[in-house]
């Protein structure tokens, strides 16, 4: 599996399980560098899938350029392989356009969908979608099927009904409102906190701000400290699956209102400055 | 993995998925034979685990003996092998005694039980449970997490609430009741079906009888036969693991009420008398 570097830790472990091997493709802000993937999946014994999350991926909250998504479906088209394109985060834009999704520009059925209910209505309900070629979505059901059997039918239920007499658009809108004003309070915090060496994303869209910190940082580390503070977040190492990175922090901001937000990256500044004066000196 | 013959497909086919090689034990109307299992776990290459359903097991109904029970944990303990024991029809018992679990006779910690709401709640909402030794139950959270990253919140509150509120064994008996006339019903219905060389089950408890046919009857041809009289059963060879007895089948009667099963069988023994008859006089 060729993926983004860093990429989405529950796909990892969800395909791990089946003794898949990682090969994690040089990523900057825009996507996947097409050179890269080109190199590596020429180098690599057995590629089956490239795994991407281009809308406000988890981790990193970055959002590839149409560019960058035309040079993947070219370079995937010279190799037979499949394109597994993660889509929970696309609705939650704040600004900006959308960007054409993988599916939409796909003209030689290699595309493999995944959408997702979890952050537009109920992560409970285990609920989502996907868009495929027949072939491969015969293959889908089947396997499927060995994992699960079904998904639940009264979930199904549930979210059929809600979907006939509510308006799913406006409770995307609603979420959209909520979480640019907590992305703001998080970047905001962020500047304020002018932690020494840092560099922090402004994500368009999504849940997730990136945090690269001094190379002297183990956010593992980092991770002890804040919990004694009442803080916690996941460090960004978890989301490399050939490791390194362990100076990275994911911040979700989705989740708490902005006052928490501007004292959660209070307390993590400070927790990163005891660090940093422990380690000076010792 | 060491499974009874026949075994529990759905089993079979989620094992299947992570490389499993599959050997299955003979056994009887009272469960696994002993001295083969002994047999089969010493020529194992690798054995990790012994599969089996001892109540009313799908597909074949039968409910092992106390003895046999007894007997597996004794042969599983000279080896360093889980015993899997799968548990979803235990408590619609239609007559007898309970015999214990293999879980209650775990003196090793051995022994991971899995039970299930499916079958005394609905299936529709996907909820179980399992009983193991601390540290297996440790790895199964984190492969759990894999697989789903959990389990429905929303089906969990609603069986909270049903098991605070409702009387759950009150539902358990009614489709005791309920499953118990249908059995009668089936294995009258055969009984009066006179099906030559036939023989079937009158399982104490469970969803399922167990038909053999004669060996030149093919249940897949005779399922076809059968859904153009639009009547469906699932032939008895899917149970196999490595293949063979395609002249059996699984008869549910949990589903459908007395009146239509016998209507079902007698269609059933109409369809095997018309195959009979053809491949005599083709």
């Amino acid at each position: 599996v060729l993926c983004e570097s860093p990429t989405y830790l529950g796909a990892v472990n969800a395909m791990r399980a089946y003794g898949v091997a990682f090969v994690d493709v040089t990523t900057d802000d825009d996507g996947m560098l097409p050179d890269d993937l080109a190199k590596k999946l020429a180098s690599c014994r057995r590629p089956k899938v490239i795994y991407v999350i281009p809308d406000f991926q988890n981790p990193a909250g970055r959002c590839w350029s149409t560019e960058r998504r035309v040079a993947l479906l070219e370079v995937a088209a010279r190799h037979d392989v499949v394109v597994l394109e993660d889509c929970p985060y696309r609705d939650l834009r704040f600004e900006g356009e959308q960007r054409p999704s993988l599916k939409s520009l796909d003209k030689r059925e290699q595309v493999v969908f995944l959408g997702t209910f979890s952050k537009i209505f109920c992560p409970g309900l285990r609920l989502g979608w996907v868009a495929a070629p027949q072939a491969l979505l015969d293959k889908y059901v089947l396997v499927k099927q060995g994992v699960d059997l079904h998904t639940s039918s009264l979930n199904q239920m549930v979210l059929a009904s809600y979907l006939e007499h509510h308006d799913i658009d406006a409770n995307v809108a609603a979420l959209r409102t909520l979480y640019r004003a907590r992305r703001d309070a998080m970047v905001s915090a962020l500047e304020a906190a002018k932690i020494e060496g840092a560099h922090f994303t402004r994500p368009a869209g999504g849940l997730f701000s990136w945090l690269e910190l001094p190379e002297r940082i183990n956010a593992r580390d980092l991770l002890v400290e804040c919990l004694e503070r009442n803080l916690a977040f996941v460090p960004g190492g978890a989301f490399f699956p050939n490791g390194g990175h362990e100076n990275t922090v994911r911040l979700n901001f989705s989740n708490m209102p902005e006052e928490r937000i501007k004292e959660g990256v209070r307390r993590l500044a400070e927790a990163i400055r005891s660090m940093s004066s422990s380690k000076r000196h010792p």
